[in-house]
């Protein structure tokens, strides 16, 4: 842990997660009730019934990296949530980037015929022009436009792809970060995929206070260009693990710095608890994740 | 405005709103559409009516300073609402303070029993506890616990007082500025009420970038105990000043840097405009406003 402790000194502030993981409420069962005929049906037995169109349950079946299972164990947070393609995300208008992008991947997402270079990074017009980045604000400024939710993906469309491009996915990164260890990161995820049914990967920015002279803390960070883009201090990944034969889920949470990172440090020492990330982010994962499983396991160091 | 130009350089970002209210959507008349009977009314004429207890319209007036009129112009965002017995308000988990709280004065709210003395600061218990600030993030700090709403706002109700003093109501707050000039403002916009119907009165904390010594702009703020409250640079008003006649209404915005003010400063020098703050809090006023009336007046000067 030794390399985010010295980037980001209250990260400490989560320590000792395992203790806590395990005092929260316990497991509860699915929240599904059998439908009962309530008073009201005897009563609406003399309305006719408009029919409504068939439909074969094959073809409600969901695209193989798409967003449409993606609320399976619940969102982060619930402001200025937008579906995508490849993902869920949730904007913030004050910092002009993502509070956190939520995919699935799994082998047949990994796949397809998509190609990068008919991609291009695009202005997310849903978003008020007042809150929006654009890529000017980007150039000149020494960051990549790093990607939340992964190109690379999101082969198994081309639209899928596409919609990683809107600058509402992106967040101003250290380019050495962005080629080298993220991009490690990144291919961690999808290697994941052949060991479990599904991978859910949910990333966002972080803006953590550190230390100054007078010994008192302060949040820092950099904003770029006319619409002033938050440059985060450090990004997170929170990996949800799907086990194939309903084993239950793990849990992995990743706290990178937004600077060049050695490639030989290992990825395991950028683990951290996640109420850690909780705490920093202003956003709530294990809860969710808890009512769906009688079997978590967070991985928070190996 | 030499104050805030020097304090918060990018406040000169909004600068020309006047002329870009004017280009905002023309003014839509009241949305509420005639009931009219549709087809289920006679499919459903067989279900037996449940009866409604009867209320007197007059027991349906709101409260003087209550927040049951506070959506007349709409909220300024709508992430984590919570609403109170005198406000409404908006939280940011991540800063553990309000984006904005929104208070309706008028000379009924402003006068009554309610007595400051029985008042004490309280933890939100409504906040996860995680995202929660306290009274002793506070202690030994050197900010005092600054009211969004302010609690002489709201004599009506000794209750509508005690809920101004949740500290998700509340930001750090340079001790100076909370008893001088901003008790000023306060002031101020309780005294409007004598020429207004009613006051609404938006309040929130900014976090506003400057230039640094190698000319790149960053936002830098402390954080405060345990739970990291974050310390706004600045602090914003905006006024819906609703005028007795039907005539429409006046809007005035403010922002003050969380410094020490000279009080022989006039408060009209903080008068910004209107999109400097939206753009600076990643929030939204005016596109509301402009839907309830045909006359409104942008006041960022005088």
């Amino acid at each position: 842990m030794t390399r985010w402790i010295r980037t980001g000194a209250t990260l400490l502030f989560g320590a000792g997660i395992g203790a806590s993981v395990s005092r929260l409420p316990s497991v509860r069962g699915g929240a599904e009730e059998e439908e009962r005929p309530g008073p009201l049906l005897g009563l609406l037995g003399s309305v006719p019934l408009v029919p409504v169109p068939r439909v074969q349950a094959s073809e409600l079946t969901v695209s193989p990296g798409g967003s449409g299972t993606l609320m399976k164990y619940g969102f982060p947070s619930l402001a200025n949530i937008k579906t995508r393609e490849s993902y869920v995300t949730s904007y913030d208008p004050r910092t002009r980037t993502a509070s956190w992008v939520i995919e699935r991947l799994n082998p047949a997402s990994l796949n397809g015929p998509s190609d990068r270079k008919y991609c291009n990074f695009k202005e997310d017009d849903s978003v008020h022009v007042f809150h929006r980045s654009t890529n000017a604000d980007f150039r000149g400024s020494g960051f990549d436009r790093g990607h939340l939710a992964a190109a690379a993906n999101h082969k198994w469309s081309q639209k899928a792809m596409e919609d990683t491009f809107y600058l509402s996915n992106v967040a101003p990164q250290n380019p050495h970060l962005n080629q080298k260890t993220w991009n490690n990161l990144e291919q961690l995820c999808r290697s994941l995929t052949k060991h479990y049914l599904n991978v859910y990967v949910c990333t966002g920015p972080l803006y953590l206070p550190r230390q100054e002279a007078d010994g008192k803390l302060y949040v820092r960070y950099q904003v770029l260009g006319r619409n002033h883009v938050a440059v985060p201090t450090h990004f997170f990944k929170v990996l949800i693990l799907e086990q194939a034969d309903g084993r239950g889920v793990e849990l992995r949470s990743y706290v990178l710095p937004n600077e060049p990172i050695d490639e030989k440090v290992p990825l395991d020492r950028f683990l951290v608890p996640i109420e850690t990330i909780e705490r920093a982010s202003g956003l709530h994962f294990v809860p969710n994740i808890m009512k769906r499983t009688s079997s978590l396991q967070a991985i928070t160091a190996r």
